[in-house]
């Protein structure tokens, strides 16, 4: 029904270092991308865990700048440009494009509650315009808990029809596996990423393309193993370690916690820094943290 | 208990007009501040119903600037400034500020759902503090059905301890009557603005200092008279009027269909555009919008 997605595997949504003064710092999210890279993993920036709508367009702009003068390949990167405003969204998204990035995660515009298709259809259809390149592709981005603004079937029914060559993908982070089997089932050809590793092997085995999770952040290895070998007899085994590892941080906020592991495992305390609304993780829920970890024998290995 | 609110009366949230090709167009929102002013309205500009987030922060400044430049008292100005990006928020405040804006009107960031009032309070300190100017003076939006941030009682109790000639005010939109009573027998002093005229008689009986409302865009002078007279023995059927007018409206999309109410009564197709994710309202509702608005005598004169 659709062209190929371009990207496959597992993509981490990375989380962006923050300065004790709050300003993004392209130093050490380059030195992250590295580390993720040689664990095999692609690059989601600015998505929900980057606290990517927590920076401004400019910041967003400075910092792909930054990744691909670093000497990160653009074709493993998938910037989140999806915003509230259109020229945020069409900005971002022909930048990403002319940098050479391989495909963009593209939230609707999420302030206005109760778009309903052709609305969306719309949103979408006036940034592939603008932005009026062959190169753009487009990763949809499903988190109606967050964004509250959810993209349904016949949405992307319509936009696959019209743009076979841009819409090319989903990122479903619903955690309704039965939505994510529907993609799946009703867009051979389509890219469908699980939002959570814990859908992995799931997704794999009913034709996805990999994942795009929050926790890949800490566990990009063992995640990517899992998809390289989903195959193999002990799959099902190497899921539940993902599931444990994630379950541990499933029970603190899970942004700042992942910070607080980097920030312990790295030696580098900078990188618990979070932008409000979120709040750092405070020393002793990272105490309770890191015994849970411990207590699993996890450790977050060369980062 | 704080510092006597700045800015009071009926001020409308100014629905932005964009071009055909969906730029803001500077010179007809000029236009239309001025009408609105020439109807004892001050100016809410960049709310919901602007559009405002809806635009980038460049456009946003862009517009107050040719504002203040084409000869508007900048004191009758309350910008909406509350972005996702902590960056955005305190730019936009900022310019405001300098400019001489007689308030802002501050979403707290919305992407990330479920912060908690240490959180919300951190989002609006951080502002304050990056913005660093007395003169700047904040009024809250409380707008829970579209932002799903909501803003609670502990938390204005917070801001107006902590920030108290900062945080003079807030717009409560929650079309809770018992909520906005809540705030004006919490807060004396502070300035309560209803989101709604439906509910201008009622605040205003209560201490309240106005109201900021969608249809101020259309039925501005009606709006400002029960505002202007609401000791009178009239007030009751001025304020049933009012939620008449305001009833018509209600029955279509609000923001298309005041814009195409404008772009009817001013003869001015082009004020019918809205950006997405909203859709321009079809000619069929809009003819039905008309008649209704024949049927209640109602007319935008002047526009």
């Amino acid at each position: 029904m659709t062209a190929p997605a371009t990207m496959t595997g597992v993509l981490t949504p990375v989380v962006t270092p923050f300065d004790d003064d709050l300003k993004p710092d392209a130093a050490r999210l380059l030195k992250q991308c590295q580390w993720l890279q040689s664990n095999n993993c692609g690059l989601a920036i600015f998505g929900t865990n980057s606290e990517g709508n927590s920076m401004s367009t400019a910041e967003r702009i400075a910092l792909m700048e930054a990744l691909v003068g670093g000497g990160i390949d653009p074709a493993q990167l998938m910037p989140g440009t999806g915003c509230c405003a259109l020229t945020d969204s069409v900005e971002l998204s022909k930048r990403a494009t002319d940098l050479g990035c391989g495909g963009v995660l593209m939230l609707p515009p999420f302030y206005y509650k109760g778009a309903d298709d052709d609305a969306l259809y719309r949103s979408y259809a006036e940034v592939i315009q603008r932005v009026g390149d062959d190169k753009l592709k487009i990763y949809l981005y499903h988190i109606p808990q967050v964004s509250n603004v959810p993209i349904t079937l016949t949405l992307i029914e319509k936009l696959v029809k019209d743009f076979p060559d841009t819409v090319v993908g989903i990122k479903d982070s619903s955690g309704d596996w039965s939505n994510t089997k529907a993609m799946l089932d009703n867009f051979p050809g389509f890219g469908v990423f699980a939002g959570s590793e814990t859908f992995l092997l799931q997704n794999m085995r009913n034709g996805g393309v990999g994942c795009i999770s929050a926790t890949a952040n800490i566990n990009p290895g063992a995640i990517h193993n899992l998809y390289a070998t989903w195959q193999n007899d002990d799959a099902d085994d190497q899921q539940a370690r993902l599931d444990t590892v994630r379950g541990v941080f499933e029970g603190f906020p899970m942004i700042p916690a992942m910070k607080a592991a980097i920030a312990h495992f790295a030696g580098d305390g900078v990188w618990k820094n979070v932008r409000p609304p979120l709040m750092n993780l405070p020393d002793d829920a990272t105490n309770k943290l890191l015994a849970e970890l411990d207590r699993i024998s996890f450790k977050i290995e060369g980062v």
